[in-house]
């Protein structure tokens, strides 16, 4: 099997993708894409990804983009390592999950960071970035509620590839000035996955 | 088989759902949430999707939100239908888009109608506003050269549940302020589009 090319950058939701090809011991080279010296934006990575965002997976049918896309193609051509549901519903349960995060709480984060993408004013970037803390807590009350069971697991009993992706978004609850420990269920998934090996690897 | 319900808004992003299920000539039951009475926020459909947005599909095992997740689900339940790639790669693309379509383009337009999300403050709204269609105009330009090809669908030949999602994205151009007819591929996919009889029935 042909090697993965990764376009990563460290703390960005890049990370969960990175969590899966590690769980699924795939074969994999790791390019880093530098935000520091907007390495984004360079006509060298534009060639990659057109977006200029990360993550990219480079692949022998060609280039894939967007975080809960990656992890559902992760999962399965990697079936051997059971990172997704095998049963339709299943399946699409974590999906849901999956687009939760990328449509509702990236977003609701990324109005801290990026707020100059949907606003010039500064007083305007300045406002939406006092909503985040609301937003993020709005977020992962429902994450709380609605999404974590009793299972240590977002799915329940069966580990998948949701499961990075969660964590990779509540590490961002610190610098967006929420305490995760409102949370107590997201709280104990966060330690439990920190103690996987191959989450040790993915942030080594 | 059992039938399944949608919830669903006209206009919304449930109208992708909706032309979805007529495409696989699925059998469902169309519930109407009026967002002008603020039913999605009723103790009701609260009970149904505890986000209070559309769409919401209720199948024989639970209810599933997100349309990205939906829209797969509906593909891969009426597989007769060929609604999506079967190979690996192909369905990714498919995925790339949807997650495109629902955490840039959808939340690029949702700055208009639903500034009051991201900050409290009317002129931080108003700044929001005032931005919404240069960056329309930014994901559609990335849409039609970078994801529309020479074929006559998303995919390309194949026809796919993807195609009903960039239809019903692209119909909130107009009230974005943003003329479709500056992206040729698109303008002609959504006039190809409305010739369908299953979007035809999806729209009645």
């Amino acid at each position: 099997m042909t090697s993965l090319t990764l376009y990563f950058t460290p703390g960005t939701c890049a990370q969960a993708v990175r969590i899966a090809l590690e769980e699924a011991q795939a074969p994999y080279t790791l390019v880093r894409v530098d935000f520091a010296s907007q390495q984004q934006r360079s006509p060298e990575y534009l060639a990659v990804n057109p977006k200029g965002r990360v993550p990219a997976l480079v692949t022998e049918h060609g280039t894939l983009t967007e975080t809960p896309a990656l992890l559902a193609y992760v999962a399965q051509r990697f079936a051997d390592a059971r990172l997704a549901p095998a049963d339709p519903f299943g399946f699409a349960r974590m999906q849901e999950f999956h687009s939760y995060l990328a449509s509702t709480v990236h977003i609701a984060h990324a109005h801290r960071p990026r707020a100059s993408r949907w606003a010039d004013e500064p007083e305007a970037q300045a406002a939406m970035q006092r909503k985040v803390p609301a937003n993020m807590t709005e977020c992962f009350t429902l994450i709380e509620r609605h999404y974590l069971g009793d299972g240590p697991w977002v799915l329940g009993e069966q580990y998948s590839v949701a499961d990075g992706y969660l964590f990779t978004v509540a590490s961002w609850l610190k610098s967006d000035g929420v305490d995760i420990a409102q949370f107590p269920k997201v709280h104990a998934h966060s330690q439990r996955m920190a103690q996987r090996p191959a989450v040790q690897r993915a942030l080594a």
